[in-house]
């Protein structure tokens, strides 16, 4: 007898009958003996139509409302899919947010869990019930409502998993796992089985949008065992856990692009001591996380400072470079939005040498110029022409053979 | 400076126009000087959308989740009415059920308060903050959401008003106040001005369906004036209170008719002592209300026994009828539905002498058979035939002089 977290998101909890859908294979896993505490978003599309009845109310709804607002969404999910599990006979029961314990900071709207008392779901599954708990959603210390931001619901079964040692967490999605390349770019790409914390963290935060970076960083903190799966088709998904000796033989795990780049250069800057710091505490000061940074001394002693920031922060960014030049005594401020980053990540990187110059090669026989680039230990970066993306992604893949499955 | 706390029921925050109306009336009760507590129903239709997508789901819903599920609706009021207030630059802050501290005991879907800890508003008005409540909704001693059932939300705004002493209760709704009859049968019935609790309640129970039953008895037992009113009009409603000098000088303050009445007649009771009490406790273990009962010795020792029921009820109460007929040994069951219940109320009556044989002759005068009668302090009702209703209000609602205003 396994003990399962079964996270379903919205598009999975969308209509009745696919409440009903969830409702049978909670069933199944029921009645092939494991225990089985269910996490839910809210109905897909519901989110969004509360936030326009919010923004059509008041211009800057109030944070704090606004989660009570949000909140009232997974009430319907857990309460209906309670519903239809005790309808089949199955002791089912809702949790709320603050009900399964949930404890966060006060930071409405993007809360960060404190502790999770998941004493109230353990009670549940001692007494034989199946606990259905409401994702996304938590209460601070004086008990209000607070919510998790975006991809809440997969952070709230993450830490209920690790609360309860569960031995997996299934995040059920509409995609069947993690690809080694988004596959609406590369046919060929290929589902991985095995998948380290650090990979799906480099992934994710690559804009592979299938789990967000907090729930895998928290995973990876509690060494629980996370599987992404289809909660329309049978089979296994992803399973992202600790690294182990399969994952040793894969040296790039995948391929992820992000067109979500901008690039922002500083021209002309007076090359004295202290001055790139002063520039980007404005920035990071402002939550715009600059990403690659590049510096080099071009005429005499003047500097140019190039760096990448995420392009829908462009608009915030610029007025503050505007001021800094003024400051800082530079030249011109040159801005090119069309460029996308493309990566390869893989924890096999470490052990093999020569793989940051296969990339370049790959990349190099396409035609493709490389603008700018960065590394870490288990992933390489390179930033170049949006135009360019498609094809990078392809060559890459290619190139390090993602479409031949592994054996394990 | 004046307390009051203001119910706003669904219609009257059935879209984003209607709530930004809402929000209007309190911001003028704020500038006035004065402080409000408000409290609001869910938006009208949903509680029978979320119903329907229960009963989709399975056809028992759990009464426990039903309560999780139908609670929603006010979160999603209560957290919008609050940013159109701070839209509007007044401090509002939103407080559900269990944030109110309305505790209840466990009797899901139509709980009792059984305490209101209203602390959390008290100390929001310290703060000079409007606070808006969900109302409908508490939590029972285990910190599991109930719901208050039909008419919850106006139970929800006395409570509270008992418990922070306030003002004055109003309850607006899409009606301007309680009317001397039903406009729609009486064209000239007028809105009363002032009204008893005892009068209040005598007219809920027959169908005047302005305040419900269980909200007038809170507000009797607290001595919480409240104030029906309509929420798309301005104007005083009418003010229910204890009882005053002005209202002695109305014999009769309103007719009431009820359509929902059924009439079941057992025939041929063998007339031994006890055969009442076994006959009706039955039916009350099975929570029918029986209003009139006659009993009448025909034949011999054979006596008949007549009552009255909700008609709603009949199905429920015909199978137990007919198991009671075997076990009594009676004959035959007749049953008569078109029926239905006239009757006068008013303080006025226990000072007055010959209200009865005015109200008879009335009747009397439009030909109107009367079936049955039964008579309380401050009210006489008829039943009669469903056929005769309108007409009978008419005639009552002439002779006791109704559409007169009276003086105060």
């Amino acid at each position: 007898m396994a003990l399962f977290v079964q996270k379903f998101g919205g598009t999975s909890v969308g209509d009745l009958e696919r409440i009903q859908r969830v409702a049978e294979r909670i069933e199944e896993t029921i009645r092939a003996g494991h225990q089985v505490v269910v996490v839910l978003s809210a109905m897909s599309g519901e989110t969004d139509r509360l936030m326009r009845l919010a923004h059509e109310v008041t211009s800057h709804p109030d944070d704090r409302e606004l989660d009570v607002l949000l909140s009232s969404g997974e009430r319907v999910t857990i309460a209906l899919l309670a519903m239809a599990l005790r309808g089949r006979g199955i002791n089912a029961r809702s949790f709320t947010g603050r009900q399964v314990g949930i404890v966060t900071n006060s930071s409405h709207t993007r809360a960060r869990i404190a502790k999770v008392m998941a004493s109230p779901v353990r009670q549940a599954l001692a007494e034989g019930v199946v606990p259905v708990v409401a994702g996304f959603q938590g209460v601070n210390e004086r008990s209000e409502v607070t919510t998790l931001g975006r991809g809440g619901s997969d952070l709230t079964a993450v830490a209920l998993a690790a609360s309860l040692k569960a031995d997996r967490c299934m995040i059920f999605t509409d995609v069947a796992g993690v690809y080694t390349a988004d596959p609406k770019v590369v046919p060929s790409a290929r589902k991985i089985h095995k998948l380290s914390y650090e990979e799906m963290l480099e992934l994710a935060s690559l804009g592979a949008n299938v789990l967000q970076s907090r729930s895998v960083e928290f995973a990876a903190k509690y060494g629980v065992p996370v599987e992404v799966k289809s909660s329309f088709q049978e089979g296994d998904g992803t399973l992202v856990t600790h690294e182990d000796a399969d994952m040793e033989r894969a040296v790039v795990s995948g391929v992820a692009g992000d067109r979500n780049q901008a690039k922002i250069t500083i021209v002309g800057v007076p090359d004295r001591p202290g001055i790139a710091a002063d520039l980007f505490s404005a920035v990071a000061g402002a939550s715009i996380s600059v990403d690659m940074i590049i510096q080099n001394v071009s005429q005499g002693s003047l500097a140019d400072i190039s760096f990448t920031v995420p392009r829908t922060d462009l608009p915030r960014a610029l007025p503050m470079m505007e001021k800094a030049k003024t400051e800082l005594g530079a030249q011109t401020i040159e801005v090119k939005d069309e460029i996308a980053k493309v990566s390869i990540v893989g924890v096999g990187m470490r052990s093999h040498s020569g793989v940051a110059s296969r990339m370049f090669q790959a990349l190099s026989r396409e035609g493709i110029n490389i603008l700018m680039i960065s590394t870490s230990e288990i992933k390489i970066s390179c930033v170049l022409d949006e135009r360019d993306l498609d094809s990078a992604i392809n060559a890459l893949h290619q190139e390090f053979a993602l479409n031949e499955p592994v054996q394990d």
